[in-house]
């Protein structure tokens, strides 16, 4: 059973910065995340995007705010359990917590925090019968992590929006083979992606089929093939390939803490931006996850919330105890 | 006439940010502070000091994190005025105010935002006939901006906090002669400062006076001698001198926004906590001026409060018109 001071559900950038401002107040945290390293959606989907609105850097890298964040937190020792996801907790009493993983990890704190980002992001899926015969590395993807896998391959993407098509450009110049089906005639990404994935097309380097259905999916052990239908003239082909990438989105799931008795507005949780508590005393819910007027789904706003929270959950843990404000500028950061 | 979208009282961290977030939503901002430069109490009062907790920055020094601000604000071509303090408010509608400076300056905006840290910093004097005679520029200062100024003058501090003894022991290799006046026997400062200033004083390298008061300043265009009492011992000395300095703290004072209508509470400005707005409509506070349920003054809450506040501006300034939210990191940075 790990021991700890705050449970913090996720490990994005507002964890994060979590265990900095607990650790000021001498309090130790534990991070739970599904994904296999910290920084949330950051690391995950956009570690090289440019991020501009993070206070103090007119421009960061997604991955550097991250690893920054990861450097500030470390005087305080986090501890990280990666790639398990809490599903269920219970409350023993006052400052008295137990989480347990989907693999079995009993985690013991005194608060809960949830930092869990846009919940568990779970693909859209095609209905198409089958799909999950061929995910786990068998030639069906929702994401795609390392395009150097797909060198000299063939593969389909389906998806008409930014993803699909960002994806397509790339990949053009890695696999041998690429073919973009898109359900409808037009494309909801950017226009100067749209323009060059048409260009890619007249020149032969993809191909492109609108108005087109996938059908279903064969192959022996991996995927072999796909079938699709033009939705205009109701012809049927079938494509040879090695890999099937649906983009259709990611779609936020609270998961297991809706089972947790919180108040739940509309995905997010809804707290009392006094101290970003929730109906359950104990339990907070800061970043993205949460809700309350007029809330903005800004890292900078999730920073502050940590900061809130914090104060709160020193109170709570040390009831009766006194804390005065000690400023980092005056005293530094004392580590653990 | 100024004429701009938000006037933002005050030119710190907060402030600053506060050009950004604006920007973002095309509002453009003119910014009046006392002092002769942006930064507030970061440039003014600590500009080399290390912050620990600037979330993101495990470390950044004060004067750095300024230079960050102006850099992010830039896109959004902020003016602004130095130098001088708003002394009045005039709201002559919705929409509609006017802020006038001590030198008459006017600025016609559609918002005000109060962002002024802890308000003016007024020194604490001494009280001593006569010394307004030898203020500006002719002897008396109650800071030390440029210690090189100093340099094989004859100098006295006054004071028993840690700025005081700090001064002294930099001071005491610069100045031809230096006296530390202190009114009690107790220093308040750091127990290794007030070793240190003990250390100069045996080696000969200060004149230390304890229990001993200021008494008078005389001079004819300038500043040439301080009497000083012991209050022990009822004896009376002259001492020639370039220089006085009394070190007796800083007091803030809200200054002419008490007069503004707003509610006050200990020499803050209660907000709420929806979009920080206060009891004026059209008028916010941001920062360590405002106050509400568990206020932490931290300059990562008061960039919170400059996000949630520009939204709360546009609704207000654009009534009718709804605006969705643009990310950074899909849309960049459009600069005016």
């Amino acid at each position: 059973m790990i021991q700890t001071d705050i449970a913090i559900v996720g490990a994005g950038p507002v964890a994060l910065f979590a265990i900095f401002e607990a650790g000021l107040l001498k309090m130790r945290c534990h991070l739970v995340d599904y994904l296999p390293q910290a920084g949330g959606q950051l690391s995950e989907i956009y570690p090289k995007k440019p991020i501009y609105d993070i206070p103090g850097f007119p421009i960061i890298n997604a991955q550097e705010l991250v690893d920054n964040l990861m450097k500030q937190a470390e005087p305080f020792k986090p501890t990280f359990t990666f790639g398990q996801r809490i599903e269920s907790m219970e409350k023993k009493g006052e400052r008295d917590f137990v989480l347990t993983t989907n693999l079995g990890v009993h985690i013991h704190c005194k608060a809960v925090v949830i930092a869990g980002g846009l919940g568990c992001f779970e693909p859209r899926k095609p209905e198409v019968v089958g799909l999950d015969k061929f995910e786990n590395g068998k030639g069906i993807n929702y994401m795609i992590l390392d395009p150097e896998k797909y060198r000299g391959q063939k593969m389909i993407i389906a998806g008409g929006g930014d993803s699909a098509l960002d994806w397509t450009i790339l990949l053009s110049s890695i696999c041998s083979e690429l073919t973009l089906v898109h359900r409808s005639e037009a494309f909801r990404g950017a226009p100067d992606s749209v323009s060059k994935v048409m260009n890619l097309a007249k020149e032969g380097k993809i191909k492109l089929l609108l108005n087109t259905n996938l059908l279903s999916v064969d192959g022996k052990d991996k995927l072999e093939s796909v079938s699709l239908k033009n939705t205009k003239t109701n012809e049927e082909q079938t494509i040879q390939t090695d890999h099937l990438i649906p983009l259709f989105g990611l779609s936020p799931k609270l998961g297991p803490i809706e089972q947790w008795g919180l108040q739940i507005d509309k995905n997010a949780i809804e707290v009392n931006t006094e101290d970003y508590s929730t109906n359950v005393q104990g339990i907070y819910a800061i970043g993205d996850i949460n809700t309350y007027k007029n809330k903005l789904k800004l890292i900078l706003c999730g920073f502050h919330e940590a900061a809130m929270m914090s104060h709160s959950v020193y109170k709570y843990i040390n009831p009766g105890i006194k804390y005065t404000m000690k400023y980092t500028t005056v005293n530094g950061v004392n580590e653990f």
